[in-house]
C-alpha cells in the first residue's frame, strides 16, 4: 500500500485527500516511480474544480510534476534501470495519469533522467515550466539574440523560465507584472526591465525599450481585453502567444494591429511539444543542457511537506508567490 | 508623351484623370512597360481614398496589375528583352509604381514572361490574385490533399484564385458568401461547397462537411465580429488568415477557440511574400505551373476600356462582379 493523493468531488483543496492505495504495477510504456518531490501547477487546480479540458473520474488521482527513483518497468520499456533518478515531463492529459503520490505510474517517454546537479525539488519543478516556455518561444517562434520577449504574470513559475530562456538566447526579456511589488524580485530573476501594467504606460514603454519597433514576442497566461494593448505593442510580424486562460474574456483584436503588422496570434499549449516525440526529445536536450550550464534554475518559491498538500494548493491559489511551490516526501 | 492615369485630391472614381505624361527612363533595376492590359484592385481604391497604408503625393500615379510588352531595361537589368511578352507581380506599395498607364515603369524583380497560353487581359489579371491566395494557403500554410479550406468573399478573383489553388492541391475549397445568390457561379468556379452565411449556419455545415473535425484553413479579406463563428468552425490547430480590412472592427476572439484549439490567426499581405525575392521565385514557379497546366485560370469578369477606368471602378465599388475587372489597352 502507498500514499497516494485522490479527490471524490469537486472543490477547493481540501477535497485533496492522501489514501492508502494499492498501485498497480506498470503497463507497456509505463514507469513506476518512488516519488521524492512534487511540482504543482494550476492545470490541476483547474481539474480538481472542474475546469480543465477533461472532467475527473472519481475517485481521481492528480499531479503534473514529480521527481523520483525508477522502482519498476512496464513491459517494452528500454534506456532505464531500476534506482535511475528521474524527473517527468508533463506529456498526459490530468485523468490519464496522476503524479501526486508516494509511488506514481507515469508514461515513460515523458521520463528523463535530469542532471546531477539538481535537487529532488529542483527536478520536480523543472519540466513545467521550461517546456511550456520552451515550445512557445524556441520550438515555435524561433527567438533570436536582440529579439524582446514581453512576458506576462512574469512571477509565474512559467513566466520565470521564459526569462531565464530568453537570456540563454541572448533576448531581451522584458516582464510585465500588474503592480510594482514584484519589481525587485523580477529584476533579480533576470528581467532586462519590467512594466507596471497598472502604473505604466505599456505601449510607451515598449516603444521606448525597443525604439519604436515594437516586441518581436509575447508570452501570456492571462488573456483578456488587455491583450489589445500587448498586440499593439509588437513589431511587424510579431508572434503573441497565450498559454493560459485566467481571464476567459474575449481577445479583442484590432485590424489595424492585426493586418497592418502581419501579427500571428497563437493559442499554445505545451502538449503540442511534449506528445511530439521528435519535438520532445529536442525540448528534454535544451533544458538539460540549459541546466547542465547553469544558464536555466528552476525558481522555487516555498517548499511544503506532503501531508500539507492542502495548505500548499491554497498558497498558489493565493497569488504571492514568485516561482514554483514543490512538496518534498 | 504617354497617356497615363493620375490624380490629384483624393476622391471617388471620378478623380482620376488620363493625362499626356512625359514617362521617364527606367532606373536600375527597373523595366519600362508598354502596356496591353491592366487590373484593378481594392488596392487602388484605399490609395485613391486615403485609407491605405501610404498617403499619396500629388500629381499621383496608381494601378497594381498590368500585363504588356518590354519597351526599355534599365541599367543593370538582366534576362529580359526589349518585345518580351511580360506581366507584373504586385511586389511594391502603391506611391512606389503605379501601373496603370500606356507606358509604366515596374520593378524588374517583379516582371515575369508569362506562359503563352495567356491572354493579355489574363496575364494583368493572374498575379494579385494567385500570388495573394499563393502566399497564406501554400507559402504559409502548406496546404495538403484533403484539408478543408474555408473562403470568405469567395467571388472576388482572390477567392475564386484561392478556390482553384485548393483544388490544383487535392484540398476541399469550401466557398462562403452572403447570401446564395451567386452559389452556382462558384459551383461552376470550383468550390465543392457554398454556404450562404446570412441564410445557413456556418458552424453547423462545416461540422457536417468536415465530420465534426473543422476546416484547417479560413482565408478571410474582411474581418470583424462574424469572424468568431469562422473561428468556431475550424480544427485542432487550424489557421485563419485575414488579409483585408472590408469590415474594420474588432474581431472578438474567444479563449476556447484559441486555446482550446491551439488555433493560430494571422494578418496577412502578399507583400510578406513578393518582397521576399526566394520566396517570390517560388510563387511565380507554382503560379506559372498551375497555369501552363490549366488548373489556374484567371477569372476575368469584365473588360472596359482605357478611356473608361471611371466606370470600371464605378462596377467595382458595386460588388457585382465574380473575379477580375480589366481594362485593355
Amino acid at each position: 500500500m502507498s500514499r497516494v493523493i485522490r479527490f471524490h468531488e469537486i472543490g477547493e483543496p481540501e477535497v485533496l485527500k492522501i489514501e492508502d492505495v494499492e498501485v498497480p504495477d506498470p503497463k507497456a510504456g509505463e514507469i513506476r516511480i518512488e516519488t521524492k518531490a512534487l511540482g504543482l501547477n494550476r492545470a490541476e487546480v483547474m481539474f480538481r474544480t472542474g475546469t480543465y479540458v477533461s472532467d475527473p473520474v472519481f475517485p481521481a488521482l492528480n499531479g503534473y510534476e514529480a521527481s523520483g527513483v525508477v522502482e519498476k518497468l512496464g513491459p517494452g520499456v528500454e534506456g532505464f534501470a531500476i534506482g535511475d533518478k528521474v524527473s517527468v515531463v508533463p506529456c498526459f492529459t490530468l485523468g490519464e495519469f496522476g503524479l501526486h503520490g508516494e509511488l506514481v505510474n507515469a508514461p515513460a517517454f515523458g521520463v528523463v533522467k535530469h542532471p546531477e546537479n539538481l535537487s529532488w525539488e529542483e527536478a520536480a519543478a523543472t519540466w513545467m515550466m521550461f517546456v511550456t516556455a520552451y515550445g512557445a518561444l524556441v520550438d515555435i517562434a524561433d527567438v533570436k539574440a536582440g529579439d524582446v520577449v514581453l512576458i506576462r504574470a512574469a512571477s509565474s513559475s512559467v513566466g520565470l523560465a521564459a526569462i531565464q530562456i530568453a537570456n540563454m538566447l541572448g533576448a531581451v526579456p522584458v516582464a510585465l507584472t500588474r503592480g510594482g511589488a514584484k519589481r525587485d524580485a523580477l529584476i533579480a530573476a533576470g528581467a532586462k526591465h519590467v512594466i507596471a501594467t497598472e502604473e505604466q504606460d505599456l505601449v510607451a514603454e515598449v516603444a521606448t525599450i525597443t525604439g519604436g519597433k515594437g516586441a518581436r514576442v509575447a508570452f501570456d497566461p492571462v488573456g483578456g481585453p488587455e491583450v489589445a494593448k500587448i498586440l499593439d505593442s509588437l513589431s511587424t510580424f510579431g508572434i503573441f502567444f497565450q498559454y493560459g486562460a485566467l481571464d476567459v474574456r474575449d481577445v479583442p483584436v484590432s485590424v489595424m494591429a492585426l493586418l497592418g503588422k502581419m501579427l500571428t496570434i497563437r493559442g499554445y499549449q505545451l502538449h503540442e511539444v511534449t506528445q511530439n516525440p521528435e519535438r520532445l526529445e529536442k525540448a528534454k536536450a535544451f533544458v538539460v543542457e540549459g541546466l547542465a550550464s547553469g544558464a536555466l534554475k528552476p525558481a522555487i518559491a516555498r517548499s511544503f511537506r506532503f501531508d500539507d498538500i492542502v495548505e500548499a494548493y491554497r498558497f498558489m491559489e493565493s497569488n504571492q508567490q514568485v516561482g514554483k511551490i514543490v512538496v518534498t516526501m
